[in-house]
């Protein structure tokens, strides 16, 4: 059923399927209405396929299950629902119109609809991020670690509170947030790989198949193991909620990673500030009456992205509670995790094709590091003296910090002229320090190579992970 | 761009789609991206319109202007936005191409993108309300009216905790909905007619429209009078949030009402209770496995939607904050609002649908009344003892209460026997007590007709409001 | 019962009321236990004396009621309840041992404890508005109409993106502030003026009272005037929560301002731009081993602050779903309403304190708006020249200021060396233009006066409201 | 400093202080300001422990700091503050004060506050939790697995909808309840294990300890050692916010598995249904008016707790953005963070009293099972036809139930009665179900003793864990 994308009413659907066709394409095999069915008709594939192993059904039903798969349409499957309000119920009506007789009866067998549908959504979430998600976020995390290791020993003022702190280096900043963004990576996949199927029926306990099979609990694994599950300890209609919520907590979590760097790159590229930026392109606007602005448009709408997603958490813990057995309040709320999982994946991809092309603007960086003449200096002054023994080396730092402010004097003469910081003055550190900011970065560059070099690794192995899940046929 | 709906993302523009095609093509005309583009333009003819009064564009600049609103394209807007990256540039480019060159440097002059864009978002906004939201919710306001007046005086159990309390009735229920959800109607209403317009250029501050009109502010409220608008007092790039914000309030909150409905209904059904149902139709089917289920699924289904859209709240919260003049950070999350409207509206109209056809099964309500015989006496009881000025009241009732409870016998008996009550049991309101618990309702009949019937004036205000807007021509 | 602060876990009872301990004594009049029980008596006492006037309880009660008012103790209610495990319950025992046999089993007569808790929650809010939060508000909004009226004509460099757009000046900057605040102040006024009371009973539908009284709705008119309140047309056990609501969305909704208002000032502060800071005080330390810095900590303070309280207005819209006639699953979330009142109003009380030392760096203004030599001229140039039918104007200013920005040239020569711009440089306005940024205000200045004189008088009308209110006795 | 609790304004210091007094003096030990200063010094204390033993500072300076640890109070270091307006600062000056002069310059020495702060913070957050928070967390997972095995053959009517579905055990449910907690239970411990502390200065690059040492990190993991914790692989001026998110994911999850448990409680306590209910104690009053009543407040109580707690989860994805190398806007939100975690324990604590004296009404759950009698024959009908390759058996059983219901008939005699049901009436299974719904229970007493005995297992294993972290010095 063919529509105007102009006409959708989410953006997601239009305005930026427009701009990312190819990789919304890619997540709506895994995302969309299609395929919520399609999954839905593989798990009853496997359910028919174990039987047919036990011999509980004739040779040949998984076969025939196979071909009507790959025949049914989504459109043939909404006419039925209008027949028989039930989804699940329509489904198995068309997949059994498809079948011989002798194999109809048994298609969907002992299975509750949930059993169907909570093993099909476990499986697509599985492939989502096994297939397109975990690669998107990794090619954003090789470039980060790219830019770590380029930048590790580009100096930058540190600011805390807005305020110049001390220095540190570009490639550390990077080096950071791939550190925290690879962690997160780490936790989805640890919760997609912790989805659990079920086979259990419709209050969990196993009551329609303990009628056929003497061994209910065995079946289910069996049946899931065919779609490379496993069985939770428990469930009543539905699985357990809270293996998909880590899930959707990882990714949120994700996502307020990709708003802190968001955030920080757009005020870098600050008129003030400039030190990164978006590469601006040929024949771009800035503004339709300001044709001067360079606006940070990519790393804005990243940050946007996150506060329209953020507060949809709220609904996934709200859908913990699902009272008694069951109730159906999760299942309309429940199909709009797609939307998270793709505006996530649409942020990550951005974010990487902007990194790509980051603007790294040196005399920036290094004019914004002599901002405050000398001010660096306040901590390892107090540090040094401090270190020997001085009483009020806070308090006399503090002094002549507010006499070089007061005169607009060099901080750098003053303290020389002083004879109470005679020690310090003469110590090879802290001439060292004296040949500028950047000389006094600590152990930024080291620790960013450090870090990226580590996560070159894990990369690579969760990489790897990611292309032996795609070749191992289900 | 034609694309099939089933490999769409969002629910809203797939399954949703599939089931209220009609509701949601009327919604689409002002919460789309072609209504987006759409409504700038008209914005853009506006602004002409008003030159051309005003002499500084030749005449018949609006004429044009009229004609290429009709003729442009989204896909023509979005394949010249690819070159400006600049949506609102790329509107007027196109535009320009499409009037004469005496036209052409006027369209968009003194207006920034956001004199545009914000302008045209509160003109969505209102005929949004106006044309579809509102309509669709004084239908469901007039099927909880019927209720409420049908069943004035059916009498039901009231509970509070869970437990049973006191007797009211069922169409004192509707009226308490019908109240509820109607303040909520008007604070919409309000909220819409409050929507501002701007024309104040880049910061608000009228700096480019100062260098062409002496009376930069009057331009502006022609320009929005125009559109039927209105100005703030103060603008920054963008229109204060709040008015915005006030309106999803609005809509977020009348979604709560609806989700106590729908709470309440759920379990009403509930098979230990049975008192209110949805209608099951013919054919339908309840569980795939569990041929008996009779489920309140579309009761269900309201109150999912409002799990998924009331943490959305959030993000508007979120969107008040714009860093000095405006970031962009609440573009792209502010493309989501249309979801919001749409999903409170595919709501509303449900649950007019399934009130239309509502089950009351009166020999349940009976049945229910008389569940814990007597204990609705309790109160009255206690009331009526201490109206006379008995001590111990509330504990005397409390006495005899567990006594029946422990005893099983009849509290009718127990109170009647008992010679601390004599003076209440030859009350001619006590005995009318007796006749059963459908004679202590208080005022809920009254009070329901009362309620029902203010609102039905009301009502009809609103609804005239709606058609005499439609009526005007813009 | 005595209790070490330190001890304490929410931060308003510990850190911050050693901090600002005047203001939340006065808050606590309203807002803590004490005033809970407090209010709720005196509900009592307004029952009691309308049943004296109608003459169903003996002469005199009202007055035992103020006595016996007047010498309850929290601790003594406290050890009633943890008999009764019912706290209204408790109240009321404790109420009837202070007064006359005679007049005890009338106190509470008719209600249900919501009747009382429901309608003290209103009374509670409103005094606490009133008497508090509005006060303090409106010194923050007057403060801000001070640097209004001051700044009025102050040039500021207006930032879209984080980059410099056109120039407007400070003071419109805080009318646009004090605009929104006061705004959002009208809202709140008028949601803590409908704010119901109830005396309906268990179900709302006057069954108790409909045993003594033939006109029990005009009964509970009589006892809630006597308060100051109304009756809202419906209740169940509770009074609609949409009132609250509605209050607690202003209240978050103005928070809002706050911090956005919060954010700006933590960025004008930043290092690089300096414009606007708090004032830092003698002695104070910036941080504890860099001595020079200058943190904006009582602007981050309020951003953070409503970082943990807007979040919670979703508690406030699930509380909108109380199952059937009232379920308690509002009760303890309900009780926790007061801290988001008092978060807001420290709030509002920091940032006056703040703003009335405001630092405004009229060196670093100046230093900013000529920060990018003449880019501020792109706009004015695109609109003279467009104004004059330039069919390229957009592009053509877009070449020279990349031009400019190539060549590191000066855009002014360059604009006045080039032919196609001859028509505009001799313009008068054009002229003015070139004297400076600060000549290319627009009306802000204008504005920043207007707006800020309009909310003197409202903000002195609310003012009187407030002494008004305080005046009345009770 | 003293005050009364009734004039605090959050109940957990009022209200819930007084009901639960013992609980929450041992959650101030880690949760209170006063616990905030003692873990900042012990901070401070190791610190210089380490430079004792690199031979920085002179022997014996541990020993001194142990001493000042034991001697200050927050009311000196809240004074110190006044005047130094930084908390840290403040504390550092009132230990100097309390040791010898050659000690007082090592007193922070390299560190920046955020290195205490944070470390302070994970410290107090892994004792809460090791101490306070999992055992009591444990004790309620006891009282279910109590239950769990005590009703294992329980039959229970499983409810899907609100509607009967097929038959269970309470003692499964109970399992279920079990193990959705234990596992948050594991993901807590897991989170609270992986909070890091660091000691890597103003910026993370360990710029001031570089200085001093030539191993700052190896310096960083020495201190961090003497406090059980390690360092992250990376920080800015603060820690990795996501390792405290995911604790705080921990406990809201945990606390989302508590509002479902409360929910089905209410509802199985609703008088239609009446299967599990509080105790309800002698002398308790149910409702102020309706003596009647018996409410589940406590399962309602925690239900409203979830619902005040689980929404400031979004202040802690919030927090996860603080620009560049920190600013200051998660510091007042932090403090926030001991409410939730008091709260959650508070509800746990709550549900635990509750279980152990649960009504279990056994009259009422057969009642329930038999309420729509033989309806939970239709699954194992078509199962069982199905089985047997019938072509319409979802349609047949949907048919005869239809019949039953409208003819008002016994549905076991309606199938008995048709031959196309012959073949199944005949089978063992099928006279076992006829011997009632109790015996339709699939492997739901298995199941339950199976969760309940893995996790007794793992219970113990928890409460060892928790045992041998007490018995370890710090």
């Amino acid at each position: 059923m063919e529509r105007d994308i102009f006409s959708n009413i989410s953006p997601i659907d239009a305005r930026y399927y427009k701009s990312s066709r190819e990789l919304l394409e890619r997540l709506s095999q895994y995302l969309s209405e299609n395929s919520v069915i399609r999954y839905e008709a593989l798990v009853e594939g496997a359910l028919i396929g174990v039987m047919e192993r036990r011999g509980i059904v004739a040779r040949g039903a998984r076969e025939q299950m196979k071909k009507a798969l790959g025949s049914i349409t989504p459109e043939e499957v909404y006419l039925e629902e209008e027949k028989t309000q039930h989804n699940i119920r329509a489904l198995v009506n068309v997949l059994q119109r498809r079948v011989s007789p002798g194999v109809a009866p048994f298609i969907h067998l002992a299975a509750t609809s949930e059993d169907i549908t909570g093993t099909a959504h476990a499986l697509r979430m599985r492939d989502a991020f096994y297939r397109v998600v975990m690669p998107e976020a990794l090619s954003l995390l090789d470039v980060m670690l790219d830019i770590a290791e380029r930048e590790a020993a580009t100096a930058q003022i540190g600011r805390t509170h807005g305020q110049h702190a001390v220095p540190a280096t570009v490639g550390f900043l990077f080096a950071g947030y791939a550190d925290r963004f690879g962690l997160r990576l780490q936790k989805m996949i640890e919760a997609v790989d912790s989805l659990p199927g079920k086979m259990s029926g419709a209050v969990g306990a196993y009551n329609a198949s303990s009628l056929i099979f003497d061994d209910p609990r065995k079946f289910e694994e069996e049946v899931l193991a065919e779609l490379g599950l496993k069985p939770a300890a428990y469930a009543t209609q539905i699985v357990e909620p809270e293996f998909l919520l880590d899930l959707i907590h990882g990714v949120v979590s994700a996502f307020g990673v990709l708003a802190q760097i968001a955030d920080d790159m757009r005020h870098l590229q600050r008129t003030e500030i400039g030190e990164l930026a978006e590469r601006f392109e040929k024949g771009q606007v800035g503004s339709s009456t300001m044709p001067h602005k360079r606006n940070p448009i990519n790393f804005e709408h990243v940050k946007s992205l996150w506060k329209e997603f953020c507060p949809r958490i709220i609904t996934r813990y709200m859908d913990q509670i699902s009272e008694h057995q069951r109730d159906l309040t999760n299942s309309a709320s429940g199909r709009f995790i797609g939307e998270i999982i793709a505006a996530f994946t649409l942020a990550v991809n951005r974010l990487a094709r902007q990194f790509k092309k980051l603007v790294v603007d040196r005399a920036r960086l290094r004019a914004n590091l002599e901002l405050i003449q000398g001010a660096f200096l306040a901590e390892p002054l107090y540090i040094l003296l401090a270190a020997r023994g001085h009483a009020d080396a806070h308090e006399l730092v503090r002094e002549v910090t507010l006499k070089a402010e007061k005169e607009k004097a060099s901080i750098f003469e003053l303290i020389r002229e002083d004879g109470r910081f005679l020690e310090v003055v003469q110590l090879d550190s802290w001439k060292n320090l004296e040949r500028g900011p950047e000389h006094y970065t600590g152990r930024a560059e080291e620790r960013a190579r450090a870090i990226a070099s580590e996560w070159r690794l894990r990369s690579e192995a969760l990489r790897r992970r990611c292309s032996e899940y795609r070749e191992a046929e289900l």
